[in-house]
C-alpha cells in the first residue's frame, strides 16, 4: 500500500460500488478480447494503492478465478462481490485516433441487468464511499444501506443524464463530490460554459465537482474557486478504457489515505487521480496497474508538479 | 505601460509583422461589422502593455483614422504601416457554441494581396521580433531585413502547412520559438500525440514550441521538458477572434519587458500570454483590450497562479 512517508494515521477503508466487466477493446494500437474491466474494478485497483477497498458488484459463473486472485492480491475485499447464475457483463468497443471518445459496438448486460447492490454488514460503516457509474436508482439503494459515511463520491454518464435526470438529481443532492466529464456536464446543465455548469451542480448540494476533460486534464470546482490539473502527455495511448474510473479511484483513495478533506488536499487528490489515469492508459485493460509501484506513483506526481509549476509562492 | 515593479531595466522594443484587418464577426452573443482586427493588430495591442511595439503591415485608404489613433494611443509605432491604394483586408466569419473553431464566410485580401513587408531603417535593429501568421515567404523576407535579433517568434496556420510546407519548414529552422495550435501541430507533424509533434518541431531547430489549445490552455515545450498553462474559465466568451495573437503578443511582450529568456521565464510569459488571450475574448474585436489596465493583468496572473497551484515547493 501507498506510503508517502507523511501519513502517520491508518488509511480509512473505502467502499466502491459499480460494474465488473469483461471488455473487448480495439484501439489504433491493437485489440484485446474479454479482458478484465468495469468501473468498480478500475476504481478499486487504482484506490488499492492508497487504502483498503471493499468492492460491491456482480459477476457471472464465467468470471475467471485469475481475476479474483488479482483483485485479492491488491488487498481488495470481495465479500460484496456477488456471483450470479449467468454470464458476466460484457462491453465491446473501439477508439479512433481521437482517443477521447469510446464507440460502443455491443453491450451484453447479462448478470448486471438484475444487479441489486447488497452491502455485507461489515461494509455499512465504511467511511469513504464511491458510487461508480451505475443506475442512479442503484446508487440511491447503496446510500440507503450505509451508516452516515464521512464522504460519498459519485460518477455518472450520459445514459443516465438522458434517461433518469430526476433520479440523478436526487443522487447529486445526497453526495459530497460529483464526477462528470465535460460533455456530460454540458449536457446535464444545458450550457457550454463548464464554469456555469459546475456552479449549477454545486447549487444542488455537492461540496465539490470534478469535471474530467480526458486528454486536457481535469477541473476541480468548490464554492471557493477552482483548480485546473494538467494532463500527462504520452507519446502514445494504448487504451483509454477505465481512465475516468482510475482517476476516481486514485482521487478517493488518496482522500481515504490522508483523511484530509480540505480544499488544498482535494487539489492534491485531483492530481493523484490524474496520475492513476495516466498510468492506466499506457496499456490495455488494467495491465499497467498490475505492475505499478508506489515509487512510480510518487515519481509521476512530482512530474505533474513540474508540468504545472510557473512561479514560486510569494 | 506594464509595471510589475520588478523590472529596473528598460523594456526592449518589439517588431510585429502581420495582417491588419477589418473583421465582420458573428458569435452566439452577437455580430459586429468591419471592426478592427488582424494578427498584427491583436498581437501589437497585447504586447503594448509590456514593451514599445513597432508594427509592420498594410492598410487601404479606407482604414479609419480612429484605428490609427487608437494604435498610437497604445504607444505603437506605425512608421512601418504601409497605406496602399485600395481597400483594407477584410475577413468575415462566425463561431458556433463550440468557440474553438472559426468558420470563414468570406476573405477579401484587397491591399494585403500584394503586401511586401518593408522595414523602416529604424526597425532593423529591433531585438524582439514576432512574425504573425502570414505567408512563410514574407516571414523569410522579414528575417532578411533584420540585424541579428535577440529573439524571433513565429506563428502560422493550416493554410501554409498545406500550401507551403517546405517554406514553412525553412522559417521554423530560423526562428527561436514557434506557435501552433493543437490541430496545426498534429497536421504539420502527422501525429496525434502533441508530445511527439512538439519533439519533431524542436528537432527542426527552435528552442521552444508553444501549442495553443484554445479553451484547454497552452503547452510550452523546450528540450528540457514541458509546461502546461491552464485556461481561464469564463461564464461566456463574446468573441474568440484574436485570442491566439493576443496570446502571442502577451507572451513576447513579457519577454521583451523582462529581457529574460530563461526556461522559468518562458513559463511565466506563457501565462501572461494566456492572461491577455483571456481578456481579449471577453468582448468583440479589441474592445476589452481598449480598457484593460496593468492592475487587471496583474490580478488575472495571480488568479492563474491560484488556478494552477496544488502544492508548495518542498
Amino acid at each position: 500500500m501507498w506510503n508517502a512517508g507523511k501519513n502517520a494515521a491508518k488509511p480509512a477503508p473505502l467502499l466502491i460500488v459499480g460494474s465488473v466487466a469483461l471488455d473487448t477493446v480495439e484501439t489504433p494500437l491493437g485489440k484485446q478480447e474479454n479482458c478484465l474491466g468495469g468501473s468498480a474494478v478500475y476504481a478499486s485497483v487504482a484506490a488499492s494503492f492508497f487504502a483498503p477497498v471493499h468492492l460491491v458488484g456482480v459477476v457471472g459463473r464465467d468470471f475467471a478465478s485469475d481475476h479474483i486472485e488479482f483483485l485479492r492480491s491488491r488487498g481488495i475485499d470481495l465479500e460484496g462481490l456477488q456471483v450470479a447464475d449467468g454470464e458476466t457483463f460484457r462491453w465491446s468497443g473501439f477508439y479512433d485516433y481521437d482517443l477521447n471518445q469510446a464507440h460502443t459496438r455491443r453491450t451484453e448486460l447479462n448478470v448486471f441487468e438484475h444487479f441489486r447492490p447488497q452491502l455485507p454488514e461489515a461494509y455499512r460503516g465504511v467511511p469513504f464511499v464511491f458510487l461508480a457509474n451505475i443506475d442512479p436508482d442503484l446508487q440511491l439503494d447503496v446510500l440507503a444501506q450505509v451508516n452516515d459515511p464521512r464522504l460519498v463520491v459519485c460518477d455518472t454518464m450520459n445514459f443516465w443524464i438522458t434517461g433518469k435526470p430526476d433520479r440523478l438529481r436526487e443522487v447529486l443532492r445526497r453526495v459530497d463530490i460529483v464526477f462528470m466529464n465535460d460533455a456530460e456536464a454540458r449536457q446535464f446543465c444545458g450550457t457550454f460554459s463548464l464554469l456555469s455548469a459546475a456552479r449549477q451542480i454545486l447549487e444542488l448540494g455537492p461540496k465539490a465537482v470534478i469535471i474530467k476533460k480526458g486528454e486536457h486534464g481535469a477541473l476541480l470546482f468548490t464554492p471557493s474557486g477552482h483548480f485546473s490539473a494538467p494532463s500527462y502527455l504520452l507519446e502514445q495511448v494504448a487504451d483509454p478504457t477505465g481512465a475516468g474510473d482510475s482517476f476516481a479511484g486514485g482521487f478517493i483513495g488518496y482522500l481515504a489515505y490522508t483523511g484530509d478533506l480540505s480544499e488544498p488536499n482535494l487539489r492534491k487528490a485531483t492530481v493523484y487521480g490524474s496520475v492513476l489515469a495516466s498510468f492506466d492508459i499506457e496499456d490495455f485493460s488494467l495491465n499497467r496497474l498490475r505492475t505499478l509501484t508506489p515509487a512510480e506513483i510518487a515519481g509521476r506526481y512530482a512530474e505533474f508538479r513540474q508540468i504545472a509549476f510557473f512561479e514560486a509562492a510569494e
